[in-house]
C-alpha cells in the first residue's frame, strides 16, 4: 500500500504542469550551455559552464527516476522508444571523461540532449513520428536511386579515374561526386574537366542529371498523392454518418414493395367490393 | 453638428477614386525618388531630390490627417495595423536628420515608404495577410528545422572549429554555414575542407542536406494538402443549398410512413366497406 | 463566281495534309539553317546557306500568300495572333539588310522563325496558349515580389554601394544582385564580402531568400490549386447528365404530393362509398 | 510426353523462391566485384576478381538457360523486354575481349549487369515501368522546352561567339551552356562575361530563366494534376457497386408510374363501387 501510493505522488508529479515546463527549461538552458561552449570564453567561465554540465546531468537524472518510479508498470517504460533514448543520454552523461579522446564523445553526448527537446513537446514528437512514416514508402524509389547512382559512379570510376582521381578515384568517391552533380553544385566544372578528354561525356552528365531529377519528382509527387489520399480517406470516413447511396435505394425498393402490396390490396378490396354488392 | 459635418466631408474626401489615385501616384513617385537617390546624380538634383522628398512627406502627412479626420469614431483608426503603419512611416519621416548617423536611417525610412503601396492596394493586403496567416501553421516544423540546424551546428562547432574557424568559429557562424550548406552553394568546398581531416565528414553533410530537405519537403506537402482542403471546404460550403443524403432519406422516410397511413386506411375502408354492405 | 473558286482552291490547299507536313518540313530545314550558321564552315557552304536562306523566305512568301488568299474573307486573317506573327516574320526577312549592323538583325529574324514551329503545330500552340493564360493569375504575386526586390535593393544600394560598386552600385544593379542571391548562385560570396564591414548583413540576405522563398512557394501552390479546380470544375460539368440532389428531392415531393392525393381520394372514396351504401 | 515433363521441371525451378534468391544474390555480388574493381587492388586480386566474373557470367548463362528451357512456348520467352535485356547482357559478356579498346566496353558490360536488379525484383520493374510511362505525356513540353533552348542557343551564338567560343562557340556547345544556366550553375560569370560587352544582355539571361522555370513549373503540376485524375478515375471506379444518381432516379420514377396506376385503380374502383351500388 505504501509503495503503491508512492508511485502515485511520482505520477502525480510527472503529470504536473509546472514540472514539465521546469523540464523544458533545464532542456533550453543546456541547449544554451551547449552553444555557449562553442565560443571562446575566459576560463572561469569555462569551468562554471562544466560545472552546469554537471547540474543539468543530476537534474535529468532525478527526472528520469522519477519518470520510471511514476510508471505504474516497470516493464512499460521502456516499451517507449522516447524513454529509452532519454535513459541513453542521461545514463551516457553519468561515464566519467577525463581523456582527451573520450572527452571528445562525451561533448557529443551533451550535444545530443538538446534532442531531448524533440522527445518531451508532443507536437514535435508527433511531426518526427509522421516523418519517420514515410520513410518507408520511399523504399523502392530509394533503392532505384540507389541503383542509378551505382551504375553512374561504377561508370564514373572506369571512364574518369585517370582523369581526376580525386573526384573519380573509385565508386565511393564517384558516388559523393555525382551527389555533389545532383545538387547542381559545381557540376560544370566537373564535366568540363571530363570533356576535355572524352568531348561526348556531356552525355553521361545529362542523363544523369535527367534520370535523378525524374526519379526525385516522382517521389515528391508519389508523396503529394498518398498525402491527399489520406486525407480524403479521413474526410470519408468522418462524413460516415451520412446514408449512402445504396442505402436510399434499399429504401425506395422498399417503398416500392409497400405501393405494389397496396395496389393488389386495394385491388382485392375494390374486387371483393364489386363482389359482393 | 459643425464638426460632424466636417468629419463627413473627410470621410467623402478618403473614399474619392480620384483622392485614392493621387496618393498611389505619390507613393509611385517617392518609390522612383528612392531608386533615383541610388544613383550617382549632379549636385543640383540631389538637392532637388531632397526637396522632393520633403515634398512627398508633406503630402503623405495631410492625407494621413485626412484618414484620420475621416474616420467616424477616432480610436478605430489605430486599430488597423496598416493605419499604424503609415502613421509610423510618416511621422517617423517628420523627425529632423543632420547628422550622418542618423540621416542613414532616415534614407531607410524612406525606401520603407515603398511599402505603403501594400496598404493602400487591397489586393496586395489580401495577399499579404493570407502569407501571414500561411506562417503559424509552419511553426512546429520551423521549430523542428531549428532544432536539427542548433544541434549540427552545435556538433560542427565542437568537430570543425579548429580546421576554418571562420566557417565553424562558433555556433551561430556554423548556423550560417549549414544554411550555406542547405541551399547547396559551395557545399563541397566546406565539405572537402573537412574532409581533409576527418574523412568521414561526408556523412555529416549528407545526412544534413537529407534531413533538411525531407524536412521542408514535408513542410510544402503540408502546405498545399491544407490549402486544397480549405479549397474542398469553401466548395463544400457553397454547395449547400442542395439537400444532403440525410434530408433525401428522411423524406422518404416520411413518404413511407404517408404511404403506409394509406394502406391503411384503405384497408380499413375496404373491410367497412365489405362490413358495411 | 470565278474569284470564289480561286479562293476555294487555295482553302483546299491549305488544308491539304501533305501541304502542311511540308511547310513543318521547310521550318525543321529553315531551324537547322539557323544551327548551320554558328558553326565555322567553309566558304563556299555560307554562301550556300545564304542561297537556302533566300530560298526559304521565298516559300515562306508563297506559303502565306496561300493562307491569306485561301482566307474567305480577307480581314478574318489578321484576326489570328498567329497570323500575324507569321507575316510580321517573313515580311521582315523580305528587307535587304547590307550593313553590318542591320545584317546582326537580319539573322536574329531568321533565328525567330523556327518559333513559326509553334503556330504551326497545333498542340504545342494550345500548350504555349494555356502558359499564357496563366501569367495573369500571378500578377498580384509578380507585383509584391518586385516591391520586395525593389526594397531590398533599394536598402542594398544605400547600405553596400560604397563596398562593391558593380553589385550595388545602384537600384537596378542590385536587384540583378539580389536575383542572383534568389538563384543562390555565389550568394555567399556576396554575402562574406558585406559582412566584413557590416557583420549583421547576413539579417538581410537571410530575411530576403525567406520573403522571395515564401512568396515563389505561395505562387506555386496557388497555381496547383487553381489547375486542380478548373480540372474539378470540367469534371462536374461532364457529370452534368446526372441529376442533382435537388432534382431528386423534387421528385420525391412530387410522388408526396400524389401520395397525398391517393390518400384523400381513397378516404373520399371511403367515405362515399360508406355514405351511399 | 519426356519434353514437356522436363520444360515443367525448369518451371518449377525457375519459380522457386530459392532460384529467386539466389539470383538475386549472385546479382548483388556482381555489383560489389564491379564496385571493387574500381580501387586499387593488388594484383592476386585484381586476377581473383576476374575469375569471379567468369564464375558470374556463367552462372547467369545457366539461369538464362534455365528460364529459357522453364518457358512453355519458346516465342513468349523473347516477348518480354526484360528478357531481351536480360538476355543481351549475357550474351555481350560472353564474346571474348582481349584488346584494350574491347575490353573498355567489357568492362561497361559488367556494369550494366547491375540493372539486372531492376528486371529480378517486380517491385523496381513496375516502378521503372510507370517512370517510363509518364515520359510521353511530357512530350510537347519537353519538345517546347527544347525549341525555347534552340532558339535562344542560336542568339546566344550569334551573339556571344566572339566573346568567349568556348561557351558559345556554335548552337551545341551554347545549348550545354544554357542547360548550365537553367542549372543555376555559376550562371552569374557567364552573364557578367556577355554584359561587358552587352551591358543589356542581362535580358537574355532573365528572360530565358523566366521562360524555362515556367515550362518546367508547368510540366511538374501538369504530371502531378494528372496522376491526382487517375487516383480519382481508379476510386470512382472502385465504387462502382454504388447505384448512381441516375438509377435512383429511375427508381423513383417508376415509383411514380406505380402510384399513378393505384391512383386511377382506386378511383375506378371507387367509381364502380358508387356505379354499382
Amino acid at each position: 500500500m505504501d509503495t503503491l501510493s508512492f508511485q502515485k505522488r511520482f505520477q502525480e508529479l510527472r503529470g504536473n504542469k509546472a514540472f514539465e515546463l521546469f523540464v523544458i527549461a533545464v532542456i533550453l538552458f543546456s541547449a544554451l550551455v551547449v552553444g555557449a561552449k562553442t565560443y571562446d570564453l575566459p576560463p572561469f567561465m569555462m569551468s562554471s559552464l562544466v560545472w552546469l554540465d554537471h547540474f543539468i546531468t543530476v537534474i535529468f537524472l532525478v527526472e528520469i527516476i522519477i519518470r520510471f518510479l511514476g510508471e505504474e508498470r516497470k516493464r512499460d517504460f521502456f516499451k517507449s522508444g522516447w524513454n529509452i533514448f532519454d535513459t541513453v543520454i542521461v545514463a551516457a552523461s553519468l561515464v566519467p571523461v577525463d581523456e582527451s579522446d573520450m572527452a571528445f564523445i562525451g561533448r557529443l553526448l551533451r550535444i545530443f540532449r538538446v534532442l531531448r527537446m524533440v522527445s518531451i513537446i508532443p507536437e514535435l514528437r508527433v511531426l518526427l513520428n509522421s516523418l519517420l512514416k514515410a520513410l518507408p514508402q520511399l523504399g523502392y524509389v530509394m533503392l532505384l536511386m540507389f541503383i542509378i547512382f551505382y551504375i553512374y559512379a561504377a561508370i564514373g570510376a572506369t571512364l574518369f579515374a585517370h582523369i581526376n582521381p580525386e573526384l573519380w578515384g573509385d565508386i565511393s568517391i564517384s558516388m559523393l561526386t555525382l551527389f555533389r552533380v545532383m545538387t547542381f553544385e559545381d557540376w560544370t566544372d566537373v564535366m568540363y574537366e571530363t570533356m576535355a578528354v572524352y568531348s561526348l561525356s556531356w552525355i553521361y552528365y545529362l542523363s544523369f542529371i535527367f534520370l535523378t531529377a525524374f526519379a526525385f519528382l516522382n517521389m515528391v509527387i508519389g508523396i503529394v498523392v498518398s498525402v491527399i489520399e489520406k486525407e480524403n480517406a479521413k474526410e470519408a470516413a468522418s462524413n460516415n454518418t451520412e446514408p449512402s447511396m445504396s442505402e436510399l435505394q434499399a429504401e425506395i425498393h422498399s417503398l416500392k414493395a409497400m405501393l405494389k402490396q397496396a395496389l393488389e390490396t386495394s385491388d382485392v378490396n375494390g374486387q371483393r367490393t364489386r363482389g359482393e354488392s
